[in-house]
């Protein structure tokens, strides 16, 4: 029995993927609602463990790798053709949400045991990852797994010399977790002919499925993010000595950088172009004190790879001016990352379109705004992803929610997706 | 030999006394040169100890308060009479320096070496105090020693309601530090005929007497601070899936706030007005999350109080404007203090004048735009202060730097208009 003769046989145990999500949410460095989980620390570790073990009562086999990726594989009948694949990742922001990566990785699993308990066997072998730092927190780059996945040379390199900022260096790090042993990330690197395809399914993360009454989001592309860091440097002082006129205030330079972002974007002339400065941090500090440094991390993505490289130069103009004519020093303008935006794959889409139609959900093509692992496996196999709505459209907040219902819907979808693509 | 009979018998001990405050700098929480003494740390605890010493050393007998003011007491021939006083702080702002507030504390106890030296004893009794936290760090109120002094009844009883932002408890850090044993803070305030004066000696954080090659400052005035808490709250959300206009930043709102701050203060029509945002916290503080909440505080001065009030009201009407304009709630804009400007008293700057007139250094009548203690102290008894020049004006940050030189010229002033007044 290689192919699914009736979706009716289809059954998602959502009360026990509730109480997953649920529990996975417990491993957090902040209070409940909110969910913290930052990569490698005590309770990534705790939440990595519980991946591990679902996947063992799943019946996969699971292996990990020197940065932590989790594969949990199901051997096909013929093993020896590429696998289809499909996760997400764990990590959480500081003070999010529980749905947003998790949806995905517990999801597969269930799609996994959704397969297996309907009779079905995988002619291709099907493969469940969890992804290692999906999110930037710890060391600053995003999507650290799946970038070392597509093959970052550049990536494998630099984290032998990156440090978070309490200085503890990437690699003690991955020691700790139990990872990084043989001090090589190449290791991690993906063959090309390794995986025939890759879906993965995540909240929407915006509101346009929950507003329409759609059940399922079909991604047709992924928006091209990108990530600055910027320091300016004055001279402080004392907030009552020193005089106006003798002042550059690093905090000020700052804020008038957050707004010209702001400008810049909104100029942009599309909707689709979008920025945020999400981290801006004054030295020392302190109420009576002048802030004589100021750290800015800028955010901006656009399904328009040129318009945003765009909005980034105009930044860059905008931070060299502030910078003149406060007399403040430009300390660092640096470009973290630049991705180029991801198109999904067209047989990748056919399945994922054919499975709503079979499962008799509403759907949509849309584009992803929010980056994910998506993005870099599109440079090592065909890729597909499926949105599912999200109340209001909210995540990287305590208060993003995705019902069971939708949930078991995308859990549906994937299941006849991976169906699908391990019997091509 | 109740009067000074000449000045040549006059000997500071400037290489022991630059020594205290090396050694006293190496009490901080940051790597030298910088200095951290947060109060009630374990820092400020051994700074404390170390102050107490020097001031047994000296022949002090040393008192302590509810809060931690240090009382070290030369006793006069009349003890009966009302005392004169001296001193400072010695508490730190994060990654300050060594010489803001501990010129006027180990200065002071020099002065009473000086005068014990010279033969002299007095008629009036002397007294050093080293005053509890003039720097508003860890609970966000200024000179919380002299102000309890003073008799600040509203301060007394918020005490017992105030914590830090670790959640900690005032009443709990004080009595880790060995103070607060009654729970009792109105034990502080000072009766209103104990001091015939108060005199206090401190670095200028200014660049005037250096620029202009004056070793004396004589304060006829201290500037009128007052400091401000902005809270805004927006709905936060993904960095990459909330479009632009769905936003409602609280990130940008600050940040709109912080230069309408600078604005209106240069608008105010005197360089006397300044204003300063030296704390602007984004929460959740992660590059890929829109700024839900955003914490700001503002410090204002002037020595004209009503032109700095103005300044504080039209910051109100941006921070109500600009929640209005952005969708952004203003949870919170709070006037933690508004303080009076202080006049010096006239017999007081005699006093100095003469002394430095006596000492043949050159001086200069000039307004304090750094509060002091001494704000507080003018409240009690007729106050002055004597400043002296320190490197580029800079204050508040590691660069921060008086000469020896300097300093030693400061500690003469200060004896002999410790002499004068304690012969009135
Ligand atoms: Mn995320
Ligand atoms: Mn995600
Ligand atoms: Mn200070
Ligand atoms: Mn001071």
């Amino acid at each position: 029995l290689h192919e699914i003769d009736s979706v009716s046989s289809f059954a998602v145990d959502s009360v026990n993927l509730q109480k997953q999500i649920d529990e996975l949410s417990s491993f957090s460095d902040s209070p409940a609602p909110s969910v913290t989980r930052i990569l490698y620390s005590e309770n990534d570790v705790l939440a990595r463990r519980f991946i591990k073990k679902l996947m063992k009562e799943a019946g996969l086999s699971v292996r990990e790798d020197a940065v932590g990726n989790i594969f949990g594989q199901w051997e096909g009948s013929e093993p020896d053709l590429s696998a289809v694949s499909t996760g997400s990742h764990i990590d959480a922001i500081p003070y999010s949400g529980k749905y947003d990566g998790v949806v995905g990785v517990l999801g597969a699993i269930e799609a996994i045991n959704v397969l297996k308990r309907s009779g079905f066997k995988p002619k291709r072998s099907l493969e469940v990852i969890m992804f290692t730092s999906e999110e930037p927190t710890r060391y600053g780059i995003s999507c650290l797994g799946s970038r070392l996945l597509a093959g970052s040379v550049t990536l494998a390199t630099a984290l032998k010399q990156t440090v978070d900022n309490q200085n503890i260096s990437f690699m003690e790090a991955a020691k700790s977790a139990g990872y990084a042993e043989n001090n090589d990330f190449s290791t991690v690197f993906l063959g090309d002919k390794r995986y025939a395809a890759f879906v993965e399914l995540h909240i929407e993360q915006g509101p346009i499925l929950e507003n329409e009454g759609i059940s399922i989001g079909i991604v047709t592309a992924i928006a091209a993010p990108a990530s600055i860091k910027v320091d300016f440097g004055g001279n402080g002082g004392h907030a009552g000595a020193a005089l106006m006129p003798q002042r550059n205030d690093a905090g000020l330079a700052a804020a008038e950088l957050a707004l010209a972002v702001e400008k810049h974007v909104l100029e942009s002339g599309s909707i689709d172009t979008v920025g945020t400065v999400g981290i801006l941090e004054l030295h020392p500090g302190a109420i009576n004190s002048i802030p004589s440094k100021a750290h800015m991390e800028i955010d901006t993505r656009d399904i328009d790879e040129k318009r945003r490289n765009n909005v980034i130069e105009k930044i860059h103009e905008s931070a060299v001016m502030i910078s003149k004519r406060r007399g403040v020093e430009l300390l660092g303008f640096r470009i973290v990352n630049q991705d180029p935006p991801a198109l999904s794959n067209e047989l990748v889409i056919e399945a994922m379109e054919s499975a709503t139609q079979v499962l008799n959900l509403s759907s949509k093509k849309m584009i992803s705004r929010a980056y994910h692992d998506s993005l870099f496996m599109a440079r090592k196999a065909p890729m597909g992803m499926i949105f599912i709505p999200c109340y209001k459209g909210y995540s990287h907040k305590p208060e993003e929610y995705a019902s069971p219902g939708d949930v078991e819907n995308g859990v549906k979808v994937l299941a006849l997706t991976l169906a699908k693509l391990s019997s091509n």
